[in-house]
């Protein structure tokens, strides 16, 4: 590690497979993609698993004795300081890299957030999800880091998400749509309503309210919404795209074009994971269940996102609200 | 009309196509399931559909002189009370009939609740809906009725919502399922916590907390959520399967099976509509971009839901709180 490359440091014990997923992984993003990943975890058990892959030696190994439990709140989590994600959170700040974990999002979040710390402006970090379209991709932001923001942190993820989209999409101007139950300004719960009000007046190409039936249809470039709502709805299409894939299978159809795109895109084996924004540093989040190839892509993603070094977008509204 | 069967009135004037589609619908029920439909609206407009389609004198037309334009709130449609709406709503309730409306969620769910009142012991009215799953059939509560619900209004969805799918579903003690964003109780918003903490002392089957994914995979026979998170899903939910569809469908490959079905259940013009709960009397609401076999659709189950007369869930938690 080290020189001009900045490291991935990748949670060895994050997830519900652990090690048996996190190092071949870890193997697999160095080996295909040339990725310097940092393994943080219980250093007995990452290098059997190394040597059981005949990668002894090749990924760096840091330990940390603690683990925390995929079901542990966010604020327990952030109190085992001997734990692979606090660990590894200080060992991504220190070494100016990005830091990538399978662990229970609430604990991820709380711990990045502790340790990394928000940008100057940013009141609440959100999730950001790239989900594959019909077309291309939109993104979903907030996809589950703060299930209670108020309006003002809407408006603020709507420039977070239009940053992202930028990094990720390549989209030079990107349209943000505001997640509600109606077109027009005044449909909405409370929330919505309000951040509606204030959406005009961010920085960024506003295109008004969309639908539920707009997130996969790629009506904007931008889905801004709570992370409740948010998580809802990563989890609704992910399970309506597979449920619908598995009657496709089930007719004795083989999946072919965009169809067949979207399948392998919906597989969480080569999803990439959500990344954490708003923090002084890239965090990238994987699904539990994620296995190796799954991680890997995280680990190339969260590279790649840590050195576009992605400019913070003035919030307008900053306070110094506290931390979920 | 009169006599055993109690009518279904059907407002001619909502939706996005009027008469042109709603005239065709009563003629359907009444010709093709034998549905006693009452039609009310602007009686010029609709007798000359009804001659368009053969069927002068065959439906009973009421006259209604105004209009709710889809894009009007709640308030202001509740405010003319010579609309199809308000007056359709009242010869529902004198005529001890169901109501049936393809006129904006939120105008009906209000001139409903004006005209004909809640309940005993029920908060707020909630939208159900039946949607197909892999398996079976799952109901969605609340789908659009109360967009900012308290967590003891969520708690009485979950009863109103088991009576519905006992009621069409024909489930003898249907399973229950909050939506949130992990599966403890301990997880989601303020509102989903809260309310996880009072449905396990209702008296229903509570399953514990859902996921995004559990909705289409038809893990329990009731989804309990607010009106804005069930609004967003019903719509995500609608628009993934469309899109799933056309993707099949340009990849060249014709539905069967399950998929078939599925595609079917879907289409808009066999869609039954959401129907409103906790009322003193049967409202169904069609989509505004409803045709005439959907409505008629519509017409049909609201017969049937008036005739079942489901007895009242015992509320537990009665307050006089003011309707939205």
């Amino acid at each position: 590690m080290g020189g001009a490359t900045r490291p991935v440091v990748l949670d060895a014990m994050g997830g519900d497979h652990g090690p048996a997923e996190t190092v071949p992984a870890a193997l697999a993003a160095h080996r295909d993609h040339g990725v310097p990943v940092l393994l943080v975890g219980r250093a007995d058990d990452v290098r059997r698993e190394l040597r059981r892959h005949g990668g002894a030696g090749e990924v760096e190994v840091v330990h940390a004795d603690g683990i925390v439990p995929m079901a542990e709140r966010g604020a327990a989590a952030a109190a085992r300081r001997d734990s692979s994600l606090m660990v590894g959170c200080a060992l991504a700040r220190r070494e100016g890299g990005s830091f990538v974990s399978a662990g229970s999002t609430g604990a991820v979040v709380t711990c990045a957030v502790r340790s990394l710390g928000r940008r100057e402006g940013v009141l609440r970090p959100a999730l950001a999800v790239a989900l594959p379209t019909l077309t291309g991709s939109t993104v979903l932001v907030d996809a589950g880091g703060t299930a209670d923001p108020t309006p003002e942190m809407l408006a603020q993820f709507a420039l977070l998400g239009a940053a992202y989209a930028r990094s990720v999409l390549g989209a030079p101007d990107p349209s943000v749509g505001l997640l509600s139950i109606g077109a027009e300004p005044g449909k909405g719960n409370r929330l919505a309503r309000e951040a509606a009000g204030l959406l005009p007046g961010m920085p960024v190409r506003f295109h008004g309210n969309v639908e539920g039936h707009d997130v996969l249809a790629g009506t904007v470039d931008v889905v801004v919404t709570d992370g409740f709502t948010g998580n809802v709805v990563l989890k609704n299409i992910e399970g309506c795209v597979r449920t619908t894939l598995d009657m496709v299978a089930d007719a004795g159809i083989a999946p072919s074009g965009r169809l067949a795109e979207v399948a392998r895109l919906y597989t969480a084996d080569t999803h990439g994971g959500a990344a954490l924004l708003g923090l002084t540093g890239t965090v990238v989040v994987g699904h539990g269940s994620s296995r190796s190839a799954a991680l890997a892509r995280a680990c190339v993603v969260a590279s790649e996102l840590g050195a576009a070094d992605e400019p913070v977008p003035a919030g307008g509204r900053a306070s110094a609200g506290p931390v979920a």
